[in-house]
């Protein structure tokens, strides 16, 4: 009675923190011709999308689509606001803070990192007591990640802005929606982000491909000053383009659009509020599931972050005895078709400790029988491989799932 | 804390007895122009399929391939072996025997059924007697269906074979494998099967509108022996064609059969013994649940066959203290993308008993992460709905499918 | 400077009578998971796709649709009007008329074929003359072929109903509109015509696997007037069912509802008149560009049908001195990706004759310049091959697709 | 008898030079669910597409692939190799050399266009007699347009390289082969180019949203001589991953990976010389027809480059007495769904003389009966709209793409 009796068959479910699982109606609309791209169908729709990527960003302000992915929007962003020798602050609770940080260095900005290691959001406090001693004003922007998808951390973005505000410091705010656009609750004017940096392959549902900067007056005050930016980068243009063409910075991402616009169908059909509902239901499932495993004696399964405040609804890090994560791991792919998240950051990747983180993904589109599925084959795995784990994980996500509970 | 919450997105699930989840690779493939349906491309593919096709029905013999559902199918087999006022044994353990034996009657044939119910599977001597009493052979054919979706029972087709032979009745043996092929093991020639009814809309992971007919040397004397047979029907070009378009009897259904080698692709890539092993393995875990759900007191969740080695492993007929059926399935089809299947032949469709009734189809495209987003997804309708069940279902078939149990 | 210097790239055309060049739009709706068979969105689909079709049709009657080819359709029609020993009249101008006599014997029914040949339509003196010999109305019904497919002769329907009236002939009028509908204008209803047949890969441009017959009053009462039809062939559930599934005689066949509803969305969205003038139009080019390849001295290009009046606009039959009719398709397969349609009917298959013999689709989703790429790759086909031909084919062909003539 | 008769039906037909018309084969690998971006199949096949990639661009030498459209290709070889205060030599024949330029200043770098206009390749005199009087080598590269997709001029890019050696000059020389790529013979390594760039729209097939950098030793050195590169394009990591993710400077391009799988296969599979020797054979055709309707008095059509050697293959600028120019585009488009590249540079597009210009793209999946389709919408709208033209046009394409010409 062999485990692989199951193997290389059936629907694959790739349950990583980002490229989610994409809705057939996306993939169908870009399954098409080519259009012209001077005109027509492509620029009305164009033109359509542009306002309903601000429905979702929640901002009245501006916004520059990028043929690119994460990285290029946070180069895009740095380099529309920034010139080499500018200081930027990040303070850090995951890697992707790290290289955000990084991504400035190579334009020659100088980053000053604030780490809070692994397990914690930002600490506001020594945000506010950082800036409150850059009294000459020499950081120009606070760079800030929502939510960082290799620890599951989501920071608290208006609490920076305050701390800006109460220390009556000047810098850009800036944040990073990569992962939790479209999952995670984010409101950039009411929470006072004047540019926020996002890609479509998360909860926007499209393929890797496209990302987006949203920027507000304060930021394109910011890129008026700059003596000059590069031509690819430069948001007016995509923003206020005079000419069609300049909404790309060249050629249209063509299939990009057609499946961007499914999407944002998709995601307004439902509604901001019901799909932050959902995704936050949704994670509480996979909590409860995790907090049952985990409870057992010695060294078991432990989520990342403790407080269930401070965890996206996006993404989920999670850790084993090592190398019992990557073995969980290996046995789902070949068993079941499911692949989960390998660990970013968590640990060094040639270390043994590496194989016993390993990441969630529920962005975007997914649901109740997806992630009672993805529970589902990781209790299967727990047994089949034996690790220890408590039990009554997969009804505790029922209940949550059946709004009985959590 | 509405159940609501969760209404309207992610992947649909449809875990209804046919048409079955398909695989991407099937869809992939009909998304293309049409060929030529005088040669090149398509004559080399429908060549390759129909060897493809027999090792899936495990014969050496021949197959006709009909543009038409599984009621065609079923005609089809009549036409080429029997005459107006020709009678046939119908042994019946489910709403699908009745529908071969009017299908008969619609052909003029004189249709003898012996009812065994819903819940029981072909009582072998009663069998034996009828064939027994039949002295003068007036029964051409004995029409057995293998596993009838609207009870899920599978019924003992080598032991139809038995009674035939036991008797020395020379009636043509049927085997109706709509449901099963591809799922429950099948044996054609093994077992002594003359005919074999199947469509390509469940285990053969293609879109509804083909369907199969396979059949052995004394089923083709049977048709040579007829004085017409109607020339849709005619199974003698279709299964030894002198040109091209005889396979089809006129146009080629073009898209399926492009659809249909992507699937064979994937069937003999995986290996019938294993794509049989994997079946077996998921309706144990569903089966490990339900029997878990249904342990309350009172009237619960009942499995409509007692005995496991009765089930089939594609489909699975269950009820619920009425109107708990329907509720279910409304439940979970609004919140959460997940449709079963609903009773056929239960209860009649306009009484209350009906609503009790429903199905779970689990056949083809499948694996361990989806039955157990299935099983949990039920997990939550009856709570959410408060449907009393027992508890540690969800648990039992991860069990099962961590290869650990069942 | 060979001519094999463009071989193997490019878009390819299949320029055949069918299938037909389909709209991307219909692909891509059938690219889609299976729908629920018992309700929802595919019963609703299903119910806008009956009125549509009868606009197609022009009919205010009924419509049973098949999974099944047009030879299946063929069948359907005689199954539910006639019984065996029953006389039709088959007034025949090409290969189709008397494959659906044959159809007829191979139901038992006594086909009459009054044979015109390869180049004329119905010759209606004739036809009347056997409507008035039949006194004693033996002969049910009469089936015409509105285009034969073979010959492209396109008959006048109407008049064949004139006939019936002017002798008083209560006999049925069939029409077989395979090959026209959609492209030839017809009017079910004011053309007093009883039964159509048609199929969807043609004018309806739906990958082959569906076909459908319309009927009107009179029809039904043939059918009710049968003692038994069969079942998969009854029209009456289909037309008018009490339950889904009847619609479809068993399962659905789900993808091609999902691209017939796009189909007809084009069809209605261009509207019926408009669809007419369009392929009259591209027809009329066609013909323009193959008057003047055949003016050469000896023997050459010729067209099948020398009256316009009674040529298709769906399909054109040609000949050229055998064997260049042969060569000029491969030509056009390897070099240009362009596949014609081979001869049926008009010559032995294993003549030399036959060799001559090629035919042109036009029907459905063409455009003036797929038509104009067709007759340009004929005319470089021509040239490479050195068959001896007219000059000023292309000017001509788009003096009529610019609406300067023709 | 109006020309609107054929409107809005039928396959459209996307005749500019980019993006160009994609294979079906292309879209079908790219509408499949995301793979995992860490390792398996994406990984594997991004290694194979490496090679396949260098083998189009004739090299030896190292790729980057960018998310990014061809403008953030020439932005990327620009930032891996010069520094602001740079000088760049433009030798210009068209409106993309200016725009290279312009990103060059973008940059910071100092550009030196020698403008060449819009009907003349470059001037290699003049090109050397600028390099011999820059004795201080302070020009650091050498940028230029293979085909200028604005003027459809062809460059001798070989002639670039020699006018650099005569001289001794050490600057990079750089080709712009987006238009041309996988069209017009290009040989990197035997014409001594350092760096290449191209896109993946128009000779590689692939929805535009990739574009790749390729460059030698030399580049590699330059790059590693520069303080700073940004991350998102310095090409090291994208060349030499260390871990997957490097080769797309973050999240990949995943289903653009698969369509440019499937089009290497494809080009790969026709063979480069091949595909070279279809693309010139096509536009002979084209030209063999321009010079025939342009043989009016008067002022008639006219191609943009006289001498026929140096013409892209890929694609062709014309002019018309203006308006004509945009009144052929829109007659093409309503009537038959045939979309012509409008004008780039030519005139100012506010100008009445910009209504004269219009471009034909005939690059990547392209064949003969789409080159004769698209001349006989031409010809058709020459006469639709009454616009002075010469006979034979069509004539004369049909026997280049014939073999008996040109």
């Amino acid at each position: 009675m062999g485990s692989t009796d199951l193997r290389a068959a059936g629907r694959a479910y790739l349950a990583i923190p980002g490229p989610s699982v994409m809705p057939d109606a996306v993939l169908q609309a870009m399954h098409r011709p080519s259009p012209n791209i001077y005109g027509g169908e492509l620029k009305d729709l164009t033109e359509s999308v542009i306002p309903d990527l601000a429905r979702v960003a929640r901002t009245r302000h501006n916004v520059a689509i990028y043929i690119a992915n994460g990285h290029g929007a946070w180069e895009a962003a740095l380099s529309n606001t920034l010139t080499p020798g500018d200081r930027v602050l990040v303070p850090a609770s995951g890697a992707f803070a790290h290289g955000w940080a990084e991504m400035a260095s190579g334009l020659g900005l100088e980053a000053t990192v604030l780490d809070f290691g692994l397990h914690a959001p930002f600490d506001m406090a020594r945000v506010a007591e950082a800036l409150a001693a850059d009294t000459d004003h020499s950081i120009k922007a606070v760079l800030g990640v929502h939510v960082d998808t290799s620890t599951s951390i989501r920071n608290d973005i208006a609490a920076l802005r305050a701390c800006l505000d109460e220390v009556g410091h000047p810098a850009l705010l800036m944040a990073d929606c990569i992962a939790s656009l479209g999952c995670d609750r984010f409101e950039m004017d009411d929470w006072g982000v004047d540019v926020m940096v996002t890609a479509c392959q998360k909860g926007l549902m499209v393929p890797a491909g496209v990302s987006f900067v949203f920027f507000n007056d304060k930021a394109a005050a910011a890129r008026k000053a700059l003596p000059r930016v590069s031509r690819y980068w430069d948001w007016a243009p995509r923003a206020e383009p005079e000419v069609f063409y300049q909404y790309f910075g060249g050629t249209a991402p063509t299939q990009h659009m057609f499946g961007l616009r499914a999407a944002l169908d998709l995601i307004h059909g439902e509604g901001m509020e019901q799909v932050w509902t959902r995704h936050a239901r949704l994670a509480r499932a996979i909590w409860a599931a995790c907090e049952r495993w985990g409870d057992v004696e010695g060294e078991g399964l432990r989520l990342n972050v403790l407080d269930p405040n401070l965890r996206s609804h996006a993404v989920t890090a999670l850790s084993l005895p090592s190398p019992n994560g990557t073995e969980l791991r290996s046995w789902l792919e070949e068993t079941l078709g499911l692949t989960l998240g390998i660990s970013l950051g968590m640990a060094p990747s040639d270390s043994p400790e590496w194989h016993g983180h390993f990441r969630l993904g529920h962005m975007g589109h997914v649901n109740g029988h997806m992630i009672l599925g993805l529970l589902g084959g990781i209790e299967a795995g727990l047994q089949a491989l034996s690790i220890p784990h408590g039990g009554g994980a997969l009804a505790a996500a029922a209940e949550v799932v059946a709004g009985k509970a959590g």
